[in-house]
């Protein structure tokens, strides 16, 4: 017999991915996306989406629970978006009740994306057994959640974890130091400095990948930056381990290609910082999903 | 009839002090206080304390419920404290099965003693409706608790709320900016440069009680002191409003006598940082329950 199988969803600024999940074994089936665009250019973003739901519910009629991740922020009873800057025509719209309404025996499960894909972690990676953790991703901005006995952390009002926005160096919020834009700029403004150490372009071409294949290749400029990467970001981890007593941290998302040239200077901030109540079992690693992590973490809303 | 009786009993590093208190009213009665040090000094540190609680326990036998905080890190079952620096006497000790062993009908309940201030305003205070809110006590540290759906919220492992240990300006935290001997430190560092401008003494005898007055009568000095202590003090606050999504924040502590000289500063720097997703229906206010916030929140334990 077939295990139990979910309809994740991952609702991004550029596509709405959506795939059957076996809640087993995480294999992704059926997978379909649609770029975001077009469904809001057609002023009928809500219709459309349920329209694509309806296909995929029609094709595999055993799926009775959706799980929807979505980039933003959402009401606390998770029926309802609130703000949601890539799209912002879902803000406001009952999301749950609609579906509900003409899905009437299929339950829907809304949360924000970031914490979608930190529960992921927990219900697909097998050796995965941290019941507490918190999860980073870096990308173009720097998100988080925070599983707290295995379940979503929404804080006060349903919106906890936007570690990004915390106060940092410069006079800049967390993401506006680290994250893709701000480092490659960073790159750039310290080549002069490593003239004859690098061998990254002058042309201004430097790419985070670019970056990431430096450092492995012990580039100086590209572990200079890195270097400076993992020391906001540690500094930030510092504020969230005080703050949420949580002494497990993985790291996903895009740039966490970089998780072996951040992770000395993450280490050291930490150690600095920290006292023995919390280095004693403190553990940074590497998110497992990686590419995945969105309709999985979708899906794992519905366990 | 009377309504219950709880026995409130907040665990100094000075004095341990205990009181039996009015579930309804909040009134103390029966107040006992004992210096902690003579007690440490005995060797026999929880003997004494359990000696005591028979006592009060012995005068009032309508007491069924006995809250203690304790100044540290508990474990996360809230039975025995972990790090109790003022009184390490007590670190690993079980104390909750202790005092059951002794009293058998009698239920204890250990919490930190922040947690249990925090707590506290929101059983003993007659306007408090707020379900969730941040509290920070302003002193020799800067201590914290927030209070999610009514419960103290205990974090992963159950120490969440360290908002004094997190990383502020100059390479310190942020109660080794704004604790009361660094900001007496910085007043002194600052004097030259407001040479005519300010009453305050000129021989380093200046106080918190003092740097308060002053502001009250326009001191430049002054002024200036507790704006930069309301500077670092929102930062921190942005922090905790971003990870916790709590909109609502009490400050208590001795040194909130300061409150209307920091708030201008607290006041722009949350403006600077944050979004109108969190400034819309954002409150920063002044704790109430100042000198017996201990007791209370200890009895606030066995609601």
């Amino acid at each position: 017999m077939a295990s139990v199988q979910y309809l994740g969803i991952d609702v991004g600024g550029t596509n709405v991915k959506m795939g059957v999940i076996d809640a087993k074994s995480g294999k992704i089936t059926n997978f379909y996306s649609h770029d975001t665009d077009s469904w809001r250019e057609s002023g009928h973003f809500m219709d459309q989406f349920a329209d694509a739901i309806a296909v995929e519910l029609y094709a595999n009629k055993e799926v009775k629970k959706v799980g929807i991740g979505l980039p933003g922020m959402i009401n606390r009873e998770r029926t309802t978006p609130l703000e949601i800057t890539a799209i912002p025509e879902l803000n406001g719209v009952p999301m749950v009740d609609i579906l509900t309404k003409r899905f009437p025996d299929v339950e829907f499960f809304l949360e924000n994306d970031a914490n979608a894909a930190a529960l992921g972690e927990f219900y697909f990676v097998e050796d995965m057994n941290d019941e507490n953790y918190i999860f980073i991703t870096l990308g173009t901005g720097v998100g988080g959640a925070a599983i707290i006995s295995k379940k979503v952390f929404v804080g006060g009002d349903g919106n906890a974890m936007e570690p990004g926005h915390i106060p940092s160096r410069n006079g800049k919020v967390l993401e506006r130091n680290i994250g893709k834009k701000e480092l490659l700029e960073l790159a750039v403004a310290r080549r002069a400095s490593y003239k004859g150490q690098t061998t990254l372009p002058a042309d201004g071409s430097i790419s985070t990948t670019g970056l990431v294949a430096a450092a492995a290749e012990g580039d100086a400029l590209a572990l200079a930056i890195w270097g400076e990467v993992g020391d906001m970001l540690g500094e930030g981890l510092v504020s969230l381990v005080r703050i949420l007593d949580i002494k497990q941290i993985l790291i996903g998302g895009g740039l966490s290609a970089s998780f072996d040239y951040i992770m000395p200077a993450v280490t050291k901030q930490l150690d600095y910082w920290l006292t023995p109540y919390y280095k004693d079992g403190l553990k940074v690693t590497r998110a497992t999903l990686g590419n995945d992590a969105g309709l999985l973490g979708a899906a794992s809303l519905c366990f």
